[in-house]
Formats: structure tokens, C-alpha cells, sequence
């Protein structure tokens, strides 16, 4: 009775659940492959990163959100390329075929050919990444309690975050708040208001997708609280006890023992497979150039969405790497396939903008919607809005939403956690006061 | 004007804790040493396990709970030892000197001389066994849903778990409602309602601390949940795909994938050190046996509280490894702390029951309280109760009231998240139909 059509999706992050999700009533089979068993809702990571949220309350477990989507099965898998002439997806050891495929793996970070800085500057894509900030964050003021150098308890204090775009705002502000309002009277020693929050970014402007204004607006908000802005700034070197800047031609020293990465995103690995076997073509950021109905030239049936596309066929500049695209591309990418099989013809795609978001801190936001440019308490109610208005499962937005108006009222973060292995034990230093204080702290990294 | 009294405690948990707490208005300078920088509330750990609770929720920063107590600090580090003589509490470099000492470091596992079972058969003590044991459960799930053949996927569902003490009751419980409710529609190929789960005991009755009556009731529950029971059982072997047992002098073997360890608590690896420092007896769970006042013979001012100390001055056996032995101690050891400052003494330590209570399923529990002893929904109430007004921290209280709720009224479990590196890593296996399937599963070792 059912169609025979196989719709395979690669990813189930906002452009693969989405493409799932409108392909709910179609005359097909849809198989959704995911190396995780999770969506997440990455635009809020970064509260996690800062102990806000728990992971757990932004993510949705994909089998759950699709379990009565009959026509639809989850699966868990690592894909490693397709065969674009057999119609098949290539996992480590074997392949699932497909009829319609949809590639929507999404992006990691760039480090801009300087790979050796990952380890000392994480940057923030996955849960994991999320609870490794938050270790670094947190043990930086661990560490500074126990330390008894001055510029050693200084560099441990300052927090260095590379990249003003939305997450590195919203990463800014968070630090700022956490150690202004949340550690306060946690420690002896250290005051943790004292810590320094420095935001670099390569553009002459925070917030460089944003208008003039609004990135002024941003700026000025991140300077109010207390955050050290420096724009038209090149990162030369990153190590684990300093990051070299380069700005009006003068290089410059920051002693830091936390530097978080927020620039520079780029395809996951996946793209340049799918280019070598079907020819495509990639963009710098390694995005594969699609035509105007988001497939590969010459491979009708192969579409590629979201973070891993690169469409410019409405404006000449590709789309930006957002939730907004990713999920109009999924619902169009959809869509095509439905009409394709009742032999119907489509527009090419067209993205709607509805606008962009960031949050600096408490009551403060900029909001771009076409000509409709805000700043401060509205930004701010509107960003929490959509925000909580996109979380997928109705239980998280419950949740939170309850611990969002609790941070609001109590300035308090709960998840304020140390994990990890690797975590619990590095943090053998000796405490203040001890016979044989240990002079070298072994880093953050 | 501060007393120079010095009270280090070592530990976090509910004797260190609550030592703490209770040495507030003490005229003394209290340093609080953790290896971690939250308080874990134990007892919820399994939920935590089974996807019903995030980290966050059972989790509370010490640095949070104590700010407000200005003669006392917290400080991240790991313990090695003490030097008795001098007075001084041991890191890895350097030492901290104390007054007084109390020691509440807590307890591990053991696997009775099979230390090689460890990586088959995690335990449960820490957040990181949690979200471990989560993964497993779920992997499990999911690796089954790829597998073909009919045995492998048989013992994919197959859940083995060691020990029926109240952990493993609690486990066992979970795991059976999350197969036959919370994945229910999530799969297309396997039906998680067929999952097995096998609880194991040593002993002859499952929850051996509580009465006859409420043991048999506790089984009855298990059963009528579908749980396997089987008690006077011996594990004699556990690997990566089956566990061997031993009943009735015969030996059995079963296929399974995911084995949990409930079984065999013994005390951290510090009482070791502090035993041979201090000369002081260990019993055969490496904890350290205490006098009257819960200090060590010989050295008044150090007290081994909680799961780390062996008290055996009322009834010949000593007491269980539990939350309300361990806060009594704790508020027992300040308190004579600060009895002997104003030269005061205080009578020997006496423990008073308040009760155990054990949690089985939804609107099942077992409950004893002195000579009163309760099953099914009033136990389960109280059961409730008593944990939602432990948990530390307000907020806390509410998520976690506000999941149990949400969990009740809709099955769901929303924490199913599969995470850890090493997890993501390990799931590029094939997708059934795929056109080479991998025939041996790696297993969830």
C-alpha cells in the first residue's frame, strides 16, 4: 500500500527534523540517520556552557519526538559518505540505499588552519563541548582560590572569548553575569567580580551580520556590563597560558588560562565526501554550492540543507548558517519530494528572512526583523519568546522556562557542574596555606 | 577574634555536608575539601541513570549551599592522606593543617577480587556511572533496532542487574517501566516491551537490610512489573556478552549485553591511607572502625563519619552505608567538636532509625519505620516525599517535582540522551537492509 519511495535524511539537527517532520504525510519511507540520539537546540547551548540549563533540557530524544510518525524510522549512525551512482549512504561497514536523499550533517568549528588550537580554546557545538566550557569556566575559579601568585590568580580570572558573533555575544554576557551576580560570596580569597571578560573579533563590529546600529547597540550593552570589547582584532597565537593579538599593526600579550573559541564554522567532514563523489563544488567554509532547488548539480535527487549548504542564488551572498534557513530548507527539501511524485514542479527556494536575534545579558537583546531594528527589554522578551517558542517537547520549554524566571529572580545558575573524567582528576592542586604550595598550575588545558 | 580552631572536613556528601552546616555558628574556621565542587544527593542517582532526571537536578554547587556561611571555605582537591602527627591533611603536593578532622570521603564499589568485571559492569556512585549506565541502556535499545540476527538482538535486550539492594531494586523497576511505557512507538523493527530484566541476589530475599514481609512484598511488585528475580543466585562470571550464575549448585549462563553493578560497597581508597597512618582496624569493606564518639583510638580529634566508617557500638553489626547514618554522624562530630572547645563532653554516638524506604515503580514502595511497615501507594508516597524535602537547593526541588509529575502523568523520560565521546564514537554501526551488514556487534563494553 505504501509507496516504495526511500527518503534517507543525514541529520536530525533543525534542517533533518524538519525535513522528516513535513514529510510526516507523504507517500514514503523515511529513514533518519543521526550519530546522536538527540536534537538539540543548539541556539541555547551556550546556557549550558554557562551552567543555566542542563543538557538534557535542550535536547529531544528523536526517536520520542518522531515515535508517531509512521512512516518514519530512527536510526543510529555514523555516515561516512554516499555512492551517488548506486543510490546508497556508506557507513563504516555497509550502506543503506536510498530513492531521495537529504544531507543535512551541519558544521563544526575552523581554527583557520591553526588545528593545535582546540585543545586550549573549545569551541561550542555539541553537549560535550557544552560541559567542557562549563568545567573550564568553573575550574578557572577554582583554581584561582587556591592560587597564591598574583598574575597566575589574574590570568586565571580573565576569560578570553574569540569571535563576536551571536554565540560569542551571548557567551560574553553570560560570563559577565555569572561572575558579577551568581559566584558572588562564593569564595574567600578571589572575588569573582574582579574577573576580566575580553570579546574578540576580527570585524570592526560585535554582531557583524547584524545592521550599524544594532551592532552598536550590542557593543555598548557588553561594555555597560563590564566586558572588554576588542573589534578589528587577529588572533596570532593561542596557548595555554596566553593568547597573542594583533591590532592597528601592534602585537599584544593577554595572560589567560581560558579561551573559548566562538569564530569560524565550516562543513563537517561529510561534505567533502559528498563533493569527491559527486563533483560538487565547495565554498571556503567547505559548504557544498547548491542549485536553486537546494540539490547537487546533476544529482537531482541529492539535496543538501542547512549549515552544510551554501545557496546564493537570491542575493549573491550565501545564506548565513542559522535555525531559520536550516528549517526552510528542510520543509522545502520535503516538499519537492512530495510534489516530485505527483510529478509536480516547484519555484526554487526562497528564504524568508524573519529576522535576527542575539542576547547580551539580563532584560537586554538586539532584534533585526526587516526594517524593525530593537534593542533592550522588548529584544530581550521577544528573544526569550522564540526561543522558548522553538524548543522542541513541551516538557523543556516547561523547564525551561521555570529556570530561566529562577535565574531571574535569584541571579542563580544551578547546573553550576564539574563532570567529566578527565575533570575530577586534574583538580589535585594544593590548597592555600599548604606546606609545599605547587608554584606551576598545570593549565586549563 | 575568630577562634584559630581549625575543622577540615574531607567530603562533600551528607556527613560532610552536614558537619558543615551544623559547625555554622561554631567559633571555629571550617575548610570543607571536595574532589568535585557539588553536593550529589545519591539516593536520585538512578534516575538520573534511567533518563528521568538531568544531572543538574540531583546536583548542588557546595560553593552555592555554603556561601552564606562566612567561617567556612570550600576548596577542590583530592585527599591522598593525613599526617597524624603533624596535624596536616595530604595532596598530591602539599598539605593543609587541621585541629580537627573529620573524615567523610565515602565508599565505592568492589567486585570482591573481579576488578576486571569493572568495565562491563559499571556501577553506580558518581554523575559520570550515571549518564555511563544511561548510555548503555540506551545504546542497547538502539543497537538492537540494527542488528538482523534474532540472538544478538535477544541479548541486546537483555538486562542483567547485580545486586537487590535498594539501588538495584530501584534500577530494576526503571528499566522494566522504560521498555514496556517511555520507549513504547519508539522502534520499528524491535518492541522494547520484550526487553528482559534480570535482577540478581546473592542473599535470599531481595532487599535483605528491610523485613522478611516487605521483602516478599518488594518481589512480589518486581515480578508483577515482569522483572526476573532470582535470589540465592552467586555470580561466578561476567563478560562483554553473557554473565555465568550459580543456584542450586548449578551453573547457568545468559546472554546479555548490558550487565549493572548494584552489589558491594567499599570504602574509598583513602581509608586505607588513614589506617595506616593512624594504626587504626578496618573491617573487611575497608572501613574504618570507629569508637563510641565516632573518632579514631588514639586520636580524639579525627572522626571517620559516614560510609567510610564502621560504627558497631549499639548492636554488634554495623550500621548500613546510608543518608541518615551519615547526617547523624556528621552533626554528631561538630557538635562534640564544639562541646570541647567550651570544655563540655557529650554521651557516645546513638543512632536513631528513622526508617528505610525502597521505591520500586510507579505507586510502589516498601517502607518500614520501626515496627510499622508499609507496601505499595502510601509507601510510595512517602517515598516521594521524603526525597523531594532532601534534595538540596529549592530549585532543585521544584524540576525535580515538576519531572516526577510530567513523568507520571505521560511515561515520558525526557533526559534520554545518549552522551560521552567515547559514546558517539562507537555507533557507526550499520543500518539493517544495509548491503554489507557488520555481523558482530562490538558489544557495550
Amino acid at each position: 500500500m505504501a509507496s516504495e519511495h526511500r527518503v534517507v535524511i543525514i541529520g536530525g539537527g533543525f534542517a533533518g527534523l524538519h525535513a522528516a517532520r513535513k514529510l510526516r504525510w507523504a507517500d514514503v519511507q523515511v529513514t533518519l540517520l543521526d550519530k546522536r540520539n538527540f536534537h538539540l537546540f543548539q541556539p541555547l547551548l551556550y546556557q549550558v556552557a554557562t551552567g543555566a540549563l542542563s543538557p538534557g533540557n535542550i535536547a529531544a530524544p528523536l526517536r520520542g519526538v518522531l515515535k508517531h510518525q509512521e512512516n518514519t524510522r530512527v536510526l543510529l549512525a555514523d555516515v561516512q559518505g554516499i555512492d551517488p551512482v548506486k543510490h546508497e549512504v556508506l557507513f563504516a561497514e555497509g550502506g543503506i540505499p536510498y530513492d531521495s536523499l537529504i544531507i543535512a550533517a551541519g558544521a563544526g568549528h575552523t581554527y583557520f588552519g591553526n588545528d593545535e588550537w582546540a585543545k586550549v580554546a573549545p569551541g561550542l557545538k555539541t553537549i560535550e563541548d557544552a560541559t567542557e566550557i562549563r568545567r573550564r569556566i568553573l575550574l578557572a575559579f577554582e583554581n584561582a582560590e587556591r592560587e597564591t601568585a598574583p598574575e597566575v590568580i589574574q590570568s586565571l580570572l580573565t576569560f578570553v572569548i574569540v569571535g563576536a558573533g551571536p554565540t560569542g555575544v551571548e557567551l560574553a554576557g553570560a560570563l559577565k553575569e555569572i561572575s558579577t551576580h551568581t559566584l558572588q560570596d562564593n569564595f574567600r580569597k578571589i572575588r569573582p567580580r574582579d574577573a576580566r571578560v575580553i570579546l574578540i573579533e576580527h570585524a570592526n563590529r560585535v554582531l557583524p551580520p547584524f545592521s550599524p546600529e544594532l551592532s552598536a547597540a550590542a557593543e555598548a550593552a557588553l561594555k555597560h556590563l563590564g566586558t572588554t570589547v576588542m573589534t578589528g582584532t587577529k588572533v596570532t597565537q593561542i596557548a595555554p597560558d596566553h593568547v597573542r593579538i594583533e591590532r592597528d599593526g601592534r602585537e599584544e600579550t593577554i595572560a589567560t588560562r581560558t579561551v573559548l573559541w566562538a569564530a569560524g564554522a565550516r562543513a563537517c567532514p561529510l561534505a567533502a565526501a559528498v563533493a569527491e563523489a559527486t563533483g560538487a563544488q565547495v565554498d571556503r567554509g567547505g559548504r557544498i554550492i547548491v542549485e536553486p532547488d537546494l540539490t547537487i548539480p546533476g544529482y537531482p535527487e541529492i539535496f543538501v540543507i542547512g549549515d552544510m549548504a551554501h545557496f546564493a542564488h537570491q542575493t549573491g551572498a550565501s545564506l548565513p548558517g542559522v535555525a531559520q534557513v536550516a528549517i526552510q530548507q528542510g520543509r522545502y527539501a520535503a516538499k519537492l519530494i512530495s510534489r516530485r511524485l505527483r510529478s509536480q514542479s516547484m519555484k526554487p527556494f526562497h528564504y524568508r528572512d524573519l529576522g535576527s536575534l542575539a542576547t547580551i545579558g539580563r532584560a537586554q537583546a538586539v532584534a533585526q526583523f526587516g526594517r524593525v531594528k530593537m534593542s533592550g527589554l522588548l529584544a530581550w522578551m521577544t528573544w526569550l519568546f522564540v526561543h522558548l517558542m522553538h524548543i522542541v517537547q513541551f516538557q523543556n520549554r516547561v523547564l525551561v522556562f521555570f529556570q530561566w524566571s529562577w535565574c531571574y529572580l535569584t541571579w542563580n545558575r544551578s547546573a553550576r557542574l564539574i563532570t567529566g573524567d578527565a575533570g575530577s582528576r586534574r583538580e589535585s592542586a594544593p590548597a592555600p596555606g599548604a606546606t609545599n604550595p605547587r608554584r606551576n598550575m598545570s593549565g586549563t588545558g
